[in-house]
Formats: C-alpha cells, structure tokens, sequence
C-alpha cells in the first residue's frame, strides 16, 4: 500500500485485553468494519514465528479494508509479513537504523512510526525519519504499568517541536476525544477502549462520530 | 567476513551465567583468546536497542580475532548491527523466509543457523537454507529447562540426514566433547561450561586441546 497515513482512528492490539471467546482476527475485523483507521499488531514477549503468522494475516485483513497494518518493535517481522510499516519505542531500535534497514526491502513508503514522550524525542524522532508520532502516556492505564501519565495539554508540547502527525495514548476514552484534536493530535490511538469492549463496533464508533 | 564456519568450539552468551562483576565483552573476549570459534549473541527479552548496541560491540570485537559473531532470533538486530548471521530456533521466523529477507540485505554470505531436534528438523533446515545446525539438548541444562535430553547417539541420526554442519548443544562438559565429535558433529556448542567458569580461558583449553 502506499504510504497514506490516516491517524483519526488508530487500534493497538492486546491479545490479552480481548474479552473471552474474541480471536484476536475476529476483534480487529469488527473495528475495522466500524472505521479504524490504522491497526499496530502488539504482541510483547511471542515467538517471531508467530508474530509472522498474525501480522501476515492481519495485514491482509486490513488491506482488504484499505486499512495499514504496522507491527510493534519487530521490524524483521513487519518486513517478512509484507506489513506497511514498524512502530518502534525508545527502547527499541532506533529510528534511522529501522529505516536504512526498510528501505533496503520495503523502499521509502514504509511506515515507520515512533513513541514520543517529550517534544525533544519528538524532534529527534522526526529528524530521523519517523512518519508519525504516538505521544503520552496521557492517563495512567493498564496496558503500560508505571508509565508516567502526562495529561492531554501536554501534546501542545509536542506540536509545537514537530510537522509531522502524531496521535495521543494512554487510557484515552471517547470523551476525551475532542480535547486531544484540539491540543494538536490528529487522532488517538486506543487498547482497551476498544478491545475489552463488550460491544466493539460500538465502541468505535463513539470515537468515529466525533471525526 | 565471508562464510566460513568452524563449529569446532561454539560460545553461546548467556549474561546469566557470568560470575559477578564479569561483563559480557569481557567474558567473549578471554574465550576468544582461548580459542572458541564461532560466538552467538543470546539474549532474551532484550529491548531491541540495547540488544543492537551489543550485537555491534559483539562483532566487532570477535572480527577482531577473525571469528564470526550470529545473532539469535532477531534478525533485523543481526542485520543492524552487522553481524555475521543469525540463529534460528524453531518457534522463531522460519529459515527460507530469513534467507530470503537476509539476502536482501545482507546477501548469501549472511549465515544461517537453525535448532534442530530431529532429524526432520534437520533436514527440512538444510532446505530451507540454513548453513548450520545446533542440535540437542543432549544433558539436562539449566539455560533451557524443560528441554528434552536427547544423548550423544542422537547426533547420529541427525548426521545420517544432512551433509551441513552441525554442532551438539546441551550441558556438554569437556569430557563429552571426544564423543560428540565421533558421533559425527563438528563440534559443540557451550553455555555454562565456559561462562560460569573461574577461569575462562582454561575452560575453553579443556575442549580446544581436543580439536
């Protein structure tokens, strides 16, 4: 796919958040069919030889809903996958190097998108090639233990530091939606919000109404 | 460096096994100043970034004594970092789709090593292209619980079923190493043995003067 970047809308999965009885597949197709705009397969901790059979088959899902599919961290998962980009935190390997790599199997329409916690990692991130930004965390939440919560107005921060897009993240909920746009975000990006949700289309679509 | 392979004396790091106040670097470096000849970098759960600094300190310093330096599992680290190969186990990214991503990047001198328990794992690896084999467990092991042990007349049918190399890994102690080589492996792969040692240099001698 080439390389167009919706970020109104963006589900990072958690196998673990999923009610029980929910495939993984099964989760991402109901927020796809209800207006997800990006998916990121998350999967800490598994064996790359299933990390490559779920991103191959999340990635056809989302493209037959003309949706990109990013892995987390696994750039040699996401390249063997066919998927359309990498997602890659601070601690991760770094953004230039992921993007020589890319760019030597998947040319420059690789997505390559990076965590931001300040404006000056978001400078730097977009100095080496980032194409998008996830900033936060805004709310303490239970994807990511321990992790500092910053608050919405810490994306003006943000904002100020960068031109390319970037969304929100961290226990953002539907009615903070509209105060994250208007801090600057172009979308936010969503776990539990939508996965543990009894009603997944239900709950995108408390998101989508407000786009 | 170009593929050459000498399994003679295999070193597989392990930071959990160095006596304290022993750093990795130092420990890989008194082993190859022994004599070990071939080094893979091991590290489990390891963000990616500590993990590619690592990897290229690692490879360095092993090209500096004319010995390759392979990755396990993560092949976009081994291909970052510059390393001479990676190291595959069966739950991780199949071989023939790492050959085929290495080989755009890395081209065909970038080694392959593949775990094989079986002798059908054995040769589907050397289909699928991998250039060497790690075969075992054949003692219990405190780097791998759980693992079956398998015996040194394993090895035989594991010879029996491929022409590549390979190794025998597993809690193999110096006293076994005559017999590991005479039940057709080109030598062993070493964890403890060498890294929990006092006296490291003089472990790797204890296998090396069998050579």
């Amino acid at each position: 796919m080439a390389k167009t970047l919706d970020l109104r809308l963006y589900l990072v999965t958690d196998e673990d958040c999923l009610p029980a009885g929910v495939t993984l597949l099964d989760a991402v197709e109901q927020a796809l069919q209800a207006g997800v705009t990006l998916v990121q397969y998350r999967e800490k901790h598994g064996d790359g030889g299933k990390m490559l059979a779920q991103a191959k088959a999340l990635t056809e899902l989302c493209h037959r809903y003309g949706v990109p599919l990013v892995v987390d961290d696994r750039l040699d998962v996401a390249l063997a996958a066919g998927a359309d980009g990498v997602h890659l935190g601070q601690d991760d390997l770094p953004c230039a190097v992921a993007r020589e790599l890319a760019n030597q199997v998947a040319g420059p329409d690789f997505i390559l998108g990076v965590s931001a916690h300040t404006a000056e990692e978001a400078a730097q991130a977009q100095a080496d090639g980032a194409d998008y930004l996830g900033c936060g965390a805004l709310f303490p939440t239970r994807t990511k233990e321990g992790v500092k919560a910053r608050g919405i107005q810490h994306l003006r921060s943000i904002r100020a530091a960068v031109t390319i897009p970037f969304v929100g993240i961290g226990g953002i909920k539907p009615e903070h939606y509209k105060a994250v746009r208007a801090a600057g975000a172009d979308g936010v990006a969503v776990v539990t919000a939508i996965l543990a949700a009894r009603d997944i289309p239900a709950a995108v679509r408390k998101f989508t109404s407000q786009f």
